[in-house]
């Protein structure tokens, strides 16, 4: 399947290259970005004097959304770019000062923040199961405190969208799918992690041109029920959109009457295959998608336009690809708008960024329904002819057998590791072939993560400690 | 009740006031940020000569989310403030030009671009329901096409968040409301949307710092479970924090043991008051927060500090408030976080951007489900003894009693109405406090939206000319 027309792709290189020496354009430029408490933590931190120790957090989700089998790991990227600019300028420091909840000592060393520690992370594309860490973080206490909103926020995002376009990418059986969803996204800088988290995961185009421009993504539209009303005559609006885009348009035929509407494309198709050009396809936003895209294929068809594809899109993830293609619907490529866009039935995983490790001692929380597991940690991945089988959680330099998943990704505060978008999205591509097929289902059946012994000894360990 | 706390109020004007000259900082500075059919479209109309005719779009949505019985109109100012910046940079030009898309006569138009056009828009604030429009664009047909991807997306975001906030406003009583939201909201941008409409909606405060140095509100926050675990004994964390917070301390109580963290918040109480400062209060995030609750208000009172606050937060929303407060939960404030800050119980509405008139002509669509009332349009609201009865939705200019909602906020491109944060807040409470309570009720009856008959004359009149 072509993209969803008229589609480009920009020639210039994607700025996932450019890591260490160029800011991210929709990152936010103050380090005040961040939840209260993270500061006076700070502040008593400096005053007590441990504000120097080293602390190791873990990132993880507790669950996976009803149905959902597998998450694919995203975000990093902009998390170390957080990372690595992370910054408070004199107005940031004013106003902390003006608020009357810090002293002198704490916002001095604000002055001089930097982020000074390390990341080991999952690398993003890659399936990733409840408990398992995304990343670790580890640096002086009070470095890998004050960061800990918006790594969150940055793995979050992405992470629950790669995750949520994943599941058309895996129902819509090489059909296209064109990211529809910027106008209803949490914002415009979410629009543009969108557009990357659901390229990453296998989406074929945007409609977002900005991210087109930053990230590289082949960018794709067709064209709004205003255009058609613009013209007031709906065959004189295919004939003028068709004369600026003879080879690449995509007709909206449902303004009126859907299928009045195919009749006057397949008019169009036949003026522009008698000049030479060819109609890409019609495209359907509403009303029965089934019905009609049998409909219109049918009258495409006999006016001997075979190779004119159907578009649907309106309301669509993978629950409605899924019905439609099961029914046998002839659609050749959809556009996925909010339900993708907003992971409409679960808009936000239940991510936790834990502190696990403080001067070498591993330690724990016990709260109810939310207690952690101490210490270091890796993930294993044992895989019996390339399908993976199960994983196990351990101690980071525990002996277990499997491919160990995270790696070094940031020392010192510099990014060590920085991969193209394209890349990513290949990782993406063989993580979710090598799961076994009920993990990739729509109703998911779970997949295993053992938890190491020594672990699991670990944490029964400290529990009583704690208890005592 | 106070704000949680540690709490501060900057004392800078909030920067709503500086509308016209201050571009927001959270606004991605590219006019790229846009669907690519809107400029396929704006390709296309160029080429066919009509890109300056006059056309006015309305912006609303259909359905209220299940249960939902109103929305307040949010996000206004934002859109003014994208309306007036929307320039195309060197850089996006060249995209533009490098993928072959468009030609020289379309980027020079945009080269110049600047929008022109007027908006009429009901104030942020007011309480909104299905088919009345939240805004009009009127504008040359081009500008007013191009900016319908960032209005959608503006007014979407922050009138779904007023709205989902509201309800949690509605049940809690006058208890303190926190937005605690940013760590899994859709990127740090919509932290700081989510912090205004939410603020706007009538919470008390965010511990989002951003949002207090940018927008004025009040910031507030309490601890984490690492800042216990790094102490690793609860007491001696418990007195850290207190030495440097003696008179704004919230300790959180459930890192191990919530009724022994509580009985150790006791001690630390004491030792507060023996030196002549007041512990604030503790906060609760797992557990059976009703019986938690209760328990923790018994040792707390026992000990003598029946003014020290029981906060509660994890997974809270309008529904969990309710539910705690109707069973008696003796709770002051609540920290409400990712529930309300994606709006999880949906999301998204179906807001959509709708040519209804171009040249002085009505136009309206007809695709299934998703049909249009055509022409410019006013909301009046009809009271009685200041409750609000119904609204009556007709063409602008007609005679219809009552209360005219819609107003100018624009013209000719530049903003003509300005509101401090604190005026829209003030609003919100009126609006809300003028619905009928069973609209504010969390499982609300429907509010009456009349067509006027003039409109729905014109309606038909329009649909059967089409059809013909």
């Amino acid at each position: 399947m072509p993209p969803a027309t008229p589609a480009s792709r920009s020639s210039a290189p994607p700025p996932s290259c450019a890591l260490v020496t160029e800011p991210s354009r929709s990152q936010l430029p103050s380090g005040l970005l961040v939840d209260l408490y993270e500061l006076t933590m700070g502040e008593s931190y400096v005053a007590e004097g441990i504000e120097e120790r080293e602390a190791t957090f873990s990132l993880f989700f507790r669950t996976l959304p009803q149905g959902w089998g597998y998450a694919l790991a995203a975000g990093l990227e902009d998390a170390l770019r957080y990372l690595e600019g992370l910054r408070f300028s004199d107005d940031d420091l004013e106003f902390l000062d003006g608020s009357g909840l810090f002293g002198e000592r704490f916002l001095e060393r604000l002055r001089e923040f930097r982020f000074r520690g390390g990341v080991r992370a999952l690398p993003e594309g890659t399936a990733v199961f409840p408990n398992e860490p995304l990343l670790e973080v580890t640096g002086p206490l009070l470095e890998a405190q004050i960061v800990e909103t918006m790594v969150l926020n940055e793995i979050h995002l992405q992470t629950l969208i790669a995750s949520k376009a994943a599941r058309s990418v895996d129902v819509a059986g090489g059909r296209t799918l064109v990211d529809f969803a910027l106008r209803r996204t949490h914002g415009g800088e979410a629009g543009l992690k969108v557009a990357r988290a659901s390229y990453l995961a296998g989406f074929d185009s945007t409609s977002n041109v900005l991210a087109g421009r930053l990230y590289g993504i082949p960018i794709a539209g067709t064209m709004a029920h205003s255009y058609v009303e613009a013209f007031g005559d709906e065959l004189e609006s295919f004939r003028a959109f068709a004369r600026s885009y003879p080879d690449t348009t995509i007709l909206l035929v449902d303004t009126y009457d859907t299928l009045e509407g195919a009749r006057r494309a397949a008019v169009v198709a036949g003026e522009l295959a008698e000049a030479g050009h060819r109609l890409r396809g019609v495209r359907l936003d509403s009303g029965d998608l089934l019905e009609l895209s049998k409909g219109v294929r049918a009258i495409l068809d006999e006016a001997g336009f075979q190779d004119a594809v159907v578009f649907a899109s309106g309301g669509l993830d993978e629950i409605g690809i899924a019905q439609l293609l099961a029914a046998g619907a002839p659609i050749g490529g959809f556009g996925v708008g909010s339900k993708m866009g907003v992971a409409a039935d679960s808009p936000f995983l239940d991510v936790a960024y834990k502190l696990v490790e403080l001067d070498g001692r591993p330690v724990l929380k016990l709260s109810e329904g939310k207690a952690t597991l101490p210490g270091r940690k890796q993930v294993w991945r044992v895989r019996r002819d390339g399908t993976a089988e199960h994983d196990v959680l351990g101690l980071d330099g525990a002996g277990v057998a499997g491919e160990p998943l995270l790696r070094e990704v940031m020392r010192d505060g510099r990014a060590t590791w920085v991969e193209s978008l394209d890349e990513i999205r290949d990782r993406a591509r063989r993580e979710r072939e090598s799961l076994p097929a009920g993990v990739r289902a729509l109703d998911a059946s779970a997949y295993e993560v053992r938890v190491d012994p020594e672990l699991e000894r670990l944490r029964t360990r400290l529990a009583a400690q704690v208890r005592r």
